[in-house]
């Protein structure tokens, strides 16, 4: 089985991205898995620190691990979004394949500063683990939204700065980078989400020298994911879809069978809604 | 940590019962661990075949083992009826605490040959493992029911027969015993459960040499579990109970919530709900 950063490299030379998907508990694990199954492409599976803290920090490890060795399948485990050394620390020692340190909230300086660290502690626990940078905050939550999350940089002057990223990218060691690109966290109600900037995210691709990440991707239009891609989005976040589809799921079959109580039956239903998400979401970052 | 069967030996002997819940996803799992530390008490983790198929069979295991293991409570799993030899021998390769293996619908030679091949499997692959046996039909699935689930014997006639019980028992080598003694799986909509037999617990509990354990224990009366403890119950299982209550908690969430769309903050009211019964119920098990 190839590696994750072979992986990475591969769609990045394809312009095409991989698809990251996050869960909290099983059912969103067995949709995504059956969905990239279906799709046949590689899968990166996500656990922001209050999904792992609620499914089990380790538990996660267990979970993707099981699938991945049953499977012989390329299904790999990333800590989204990780905003202490000591949580980076900690899903090192685990054995996650990726983590995100999130400094995206402090100045240029700390944040250059707190991600260097984190690369030095996660690469001396494991040499082979990719960690991701993030500059410029696009929000936190995968959530609905009413409006814009509050100092969201998605205007023109406020995307992160090119110059910026290549000093961020060559000080701290990173091995992806995320930048703020006209992407938000979460989905606005009744409305689409801002569009992407696609001539920044080639601007950013150009600059540096490793593949990009695009947080946020849940509200996107379909051809904005293609343009992401074949600009350098090497990875694709999706969230706030699969959580709404679970949450569609479970309506439903509430209501359908009003006697039934087993979990994993009625997990049944919120399973097939979100295979749906991610198999069109995978198929369409995959180039198909 | 003492053993499962240290702790089981135990509970029979002060006439209490040892808590057997089931689940098929992390948020009832969550529940029962956070009831038991709450009341001290050990538990079983139990995974019927449909069950630790949806959560994955090699889950299951890592899922309680992280929990035994991190927090060095003594926290069990028990692969709850399994129906063929193969899924006997997979459960005990894989590290299973306990397995169950129904033969209740075979007649009584078919089921005492088939137990004891079962026991031999497990045996051979886990001389640790600790192996239940049935003699009497109860019904086979944990859900609401409009009626008793056909074929139950239920009837004084139909309970299973001492004589019955003690060769079973002897022939096969089973560790555990579970006897039909007016206890049906599931749970009658707006009735209560048949009642049990108490006086035939004892009559068996007074015959074999074995442990008994009590399946079916949604929908009894508080002072039954009690008797049935003090009789020869040595495990008390529960399960559409906690189905119902993760049912209720979802759907009282979804109503309260109409854009909260993460799994984790959904299943937090359903877990609310599941632990208020199983610590109830594990209060009354353990004598407190």
């Amino acid at each position: 089985m190839q590696t994750l950063r072979a992986i990475i490299e591969d769609a990045r030379k394809r312009k095409i991205a991989i698809g990251h998907f996050n869960i909290s508990e099983i059912s969103g694990l067995k949709a995504i898995f059956e969905a990239a199954k279906n799709v046949g492409a590689p899968v990166i599976i996500g656990v922001s620190e209050g999904e792992r803290e609620f499914l089990g920090v380790e538990n996660a490890v267990s979970l993707v691990r099981n699938l991945r060795e049953s499977f012989s399948y390329p299904i790999f485990l990333n800590a989204d979004h990780t905003y202490s050394l000591e949580k980076v620390k900690e899903a090192a020692l685990l054995g996650y394949d990726s983590i995100i340190f999130d400094g995206a909230k402090l100045s240029l300086e700390e944040n250059i500063k707190a991600t260097k660290e984190a690369v030095e502690i996660a690469r001396n626990i494991n040499p082979e683990i990719i960690v991701e940078g993030e500059l410029g905050y696009i929000g936190s939550s995968s959530a609905l939204l009413t409006e814009v999350p509050k100092g969201a940089q998605i205007t023109k002057e406020d995307l992160t700065n090119v110059a910026d990223a290549v000093r961020f990218v060559t000080e701290t060691g990173i091995d992806l980078f995320s930048p703020a690109v006209g992407n938000i966290h979460g989905m606005l109600i009744g409305a689409p989400n801002p569009a992407l900037d696609i001539s920044h995210i080639k601007e950013i691709a150009g600059a540096v020298s490793i593949p990009l990440v695009l947080h946020g991707g849940s509200g996107l239009k379909d051809e904005e994911f293609v343009a992401a891609a074949q600009s350098g989005m090497a990875i694709i976040h999706i969230n706030t879809e699969i959580r709404l589809a679970w949450r569609q799921g479970l309506e439903r079959v509430l209501k359908e069978k009003p006697n039934e109580v087993a979990p994993y039956k009625l997990l049944a239903y919120s399973i097939e809604e979100m295979k749906k998400v991610v198999e069109a979401r995978l198929k369409l970052f995959s180039g198909f």
